[in-house]
């Protein structure tokens, strides 16, 4: 893994709240912050964490350098010397609790809670959020898009038109995380040990003076790796027919054409078609992988029509989460230290959802014992003791709404990440996380997790957290 | 700057094509391809082209380290040792040509063409793409939101939304060279030398007992930065009146209050409210400054409704370009080398614009020089000499309808970059690709400029050109 400069990469707001903290003295002092989001993206129930590994990466390596330095005395010169020589020391030293990666989470529960000097919790708002929106956004796409066909193969192929490299790069080890099976992104391969996939393109068979003999060399070249792309001149009359030639030929030397590519056309009718051809040519064995600009409501529509496409590259649509390109998710200060306890604080808004819940607190997810299925989420202050038996339950806006769990267990989301600035996690390989979101979409019921109209999931307020934003919103607007 | 080691950020099917060609003996011949996008993007006229200067700096530092080659090398054990003794001496050793940035450009025509060995081409493609495809929305994207209030001061403000790091960094160039002033990010303010900008968050006041305390330690800190936000609690109740009393605190030192921001709320009414309580206050020379989700639609409306916003500070909706999240910007192979000469190479398509123009080509704009406008882009293969007096120009779809130029200039669009692997191109500094954006803008008649419903601009081929696409479509269809 690279490990980059980011330093500055943040808002400058952040960097002229420490200076106004530092001038009146209150740097030092202690609050919790909460990063979540409002809203599931793209009509889903639910959405997939992601993005922790890049934070610790971030958080390890925050140093201001002299460079850095420089630029800021020069951007500001109101900036005193006492406050560049402040961050010259800068490290960070506060404590993060996390939601694992591949995590099913949902609206308005925390899932990073930072404890730190106000100092430290400004300047690394901006980056947090950076990470965790975009991971988080393209992992929930992915997921929704594996839905659809849960027993085929999936393969990110976004890079060309991902937001810039990051994103490329990112975005395919979150699709990764939450379905997908490869990606074609060879530098995201070599990073987080993800299996990289390919075929070959147009401009190959454009570089020969046949399609034939382009499919001829490829699969001499490649014979184990032999996908040819059959929509260069014409897929039915030339594209298929040369790629069965190929097959057969293959065939003779002991080898399998390992499949063809559809990029162009009605998916559905050229599959079916070219399944029918390949089968009567005794291809059995070669796939017909599906590209161009799919997503999970193309890929249903082509399921449901009969396609016979069994392994999917899918791009733009994954990788930019093109319906809804950013997750919204905020960073908001939920409690500061005041005589050295915890005050709980609150942002009001004339959106009721967009209150932010006061407090340090905590999220558990409650687990029903009898059906080992997920029933809500609680959230709680972090020193309250949660009911022996029977839990209760009731939703913190329509109050009326409520139910008890009586034989329930309650698994805390948020894990010790960073304590007092110390590594305290040890960070998953891809793969575990991978099956870490295997095991956790089957906690929840079907109608929490189905692509259209979901079922909303409950994230609840303990009596203690709910009483506390009462309290201050009654304050706040008096 | 930083250089990162990018050489991987690639797809898999690139160093397959390489392999295969290498096995072939074919991966010296040479190539012509070339990168363009197909349809204007958010229903606009025209095009912000950028992304060069990150393209530069990617071709400059392409190199396979040992690492790379030991990570392929797991990956394909069919790669064999002479092919990767190859990689490792690789260099970019091609020519480019390409449009220089903060230039208005159209569908279909060249950005980027390359010449170079089929083995170089292919590596570079994907990086290419998602390096223009990127900056190129977000240009785009910025500019027509400028357009909507020319003398407003707008600034970029989406880091947290932004699809990872890079297109943070990135995307804050892009809106720059397009029409806004300044950017929150200050790495990107580092490595670009834009100006930065930033007020304060909501967890600023927050950190205080009230909001008036909050506002006034802020004020002392940063006497010259003061924009303060006013709706943390009561935008109109509690935030302006207090921002007000601290205005005129400032004013008895002899200071302005810079700013007051709205982030919430109806930004039309409360904008309007505000100026005026401003204003009876005697604080006429503070601005006020709109944020929340705001782009080109929003802001347009808000002007028709009166708002006295003057600064606008616009993230998620440009940062993503959130109704249009990828250009999908392609590449495509044009010529490739046959006996010591280029021939043209077709991609066929059911859809005509879909099917690429064959050859190696340039383009030019045609400028009127009674007018001073251009009057249509015009491409043409490169030996072809242009016509010295008038030029015929006909759509090459629809093509009875055409048009004769009189009196025409013929400015190329396409600059030598690279030539043979050696830099030829002084990359100008950011705001000389911001003057040369101003001055493009001025070029064209506003009835393609416009934001809504624009008039097409033409992009016409030469009849060569056209002919040359015409037989090679008739043979590869034939």
């Amino acid at each position: 893994m690279r490990h980059e400069d980011l330093t500055l990469h943040t808002d400058k707001y952040q960097i002229n709240m420490m200076y106004a903290h530092w001038k009146n003295g209150t740097q030092n002092k202690k609050c919790v912050c909460e990063a979540f989001y409002r809203k599931n993206p793209f009509g889903n129930g639910y959405a997939v964490f992601a993005g922790l590994e890049r934070i610790v990466y971030y958080l390890q390596n925050l140093r201001f350098t002299e460079e850095d330095i420089n630029y800021l005395k020069e951007q500001e010169e109101q900036y005193e010397e006492g406050f560049l020589q402040e961050l010259r020391e800068f490290r960070f030293t506060g404590s993060l609790a996390s939601v694992q990666e591949g995590s099913i989470v949902f609206p308005r529960e925390p899932l990073l809670r930072i404890e730190a000097r106000i100092f430290e919790a400004h300047l690394i708002e901006t980056a947090l959020l950076n990470f965790m929106n975009y991971q988080t956004l393209i992992a929930t796409k992915a997921a929704r898009i594996k839905q659809v066909a849960p027993e085929d193969y999936f393969m990110e192929f976004g890079s060309r038109r991902a937001q810039e490299a990051d994103a490329a790069i990112w975005g395919a080890r979150a699709a990764y995380i939450a379905g997908f099976e490869a990606t074609s992104n060879l530098l995201a391969g070599k990073y987080f040990g993800i299996p990289t996939k390919g075929t070959h393109a147009h401009s190959w068979v454009q570089s020969f003076e046949t399609e034939e003999e382009s499919f001829r060399k490829f699969a001499e070249a490649l014979p184990d790796q032999s996908t040819l792309l059959v929509d260069t001149y014409d897929t039915m009359k030339s594209g298929i027919p040369n790629a069965i030639k190929i097959g057969l030929e293959l065939k003779e030397k002991g080898k399998t054409l390992k499949g063809i590519r559809l990029d162009s056309g009605d998916l559905a009718y050229l599959s079916i078609q070219a399944r029918r051809m390949l089968d009567e040519a005794g291809l059995t064995d070669t796939v017909i992988v599906g590209s161009n600009d799919l997503d999970e409501e193309v890929i249903s529509e082509l399921k449901s029509q009969g396609a016979t496409i069994t392994s999917w590259g899918v791009g733009t649509q994954l990788i930019t989460a093109a319906d809804q390109p950013a997750l919204g998710g905020v960073y908001k200060l939920v409690a500061r230290e005041s005589n050295g306890e915890y005050v709980p604080t609150i942002k009001v808004s004339g959106n009721v959802e967009k209150v932010t819940n006061p407090g340090f607190k905590t999220v558990y997810r409650i687990v029903n014992e009898d059906t080992g299925k997920a029933e809500a989420d609680y959230i709680a202050m972090v020193d309250e003791a949660l009911p022996e038996k029977d839990i209760y339950l009731f939703d913190p806006v329509e109050t009326y709404k409520s139910k008890t769990i009586h034989n329930y267990r309650a698994e805390e989301l948020l894990k010790p990440v960073f304590n007092e600035g110390e590594l305290v996690y040890d960070l998953p390989q891809v793969d575990e996380i991978k099956s870490h979101f295997r095991s956790q979409i089957k906690m929840f019921w079907p109608q929490h997790m189905r692509k259209l109209n979901p079922q909303t999931y409950h994230v609840d307020l303990s009596e203690k957290a709910w009483t506390t934003k009462m309290e201050l919103l009654k304050e706040a607007t008096k």
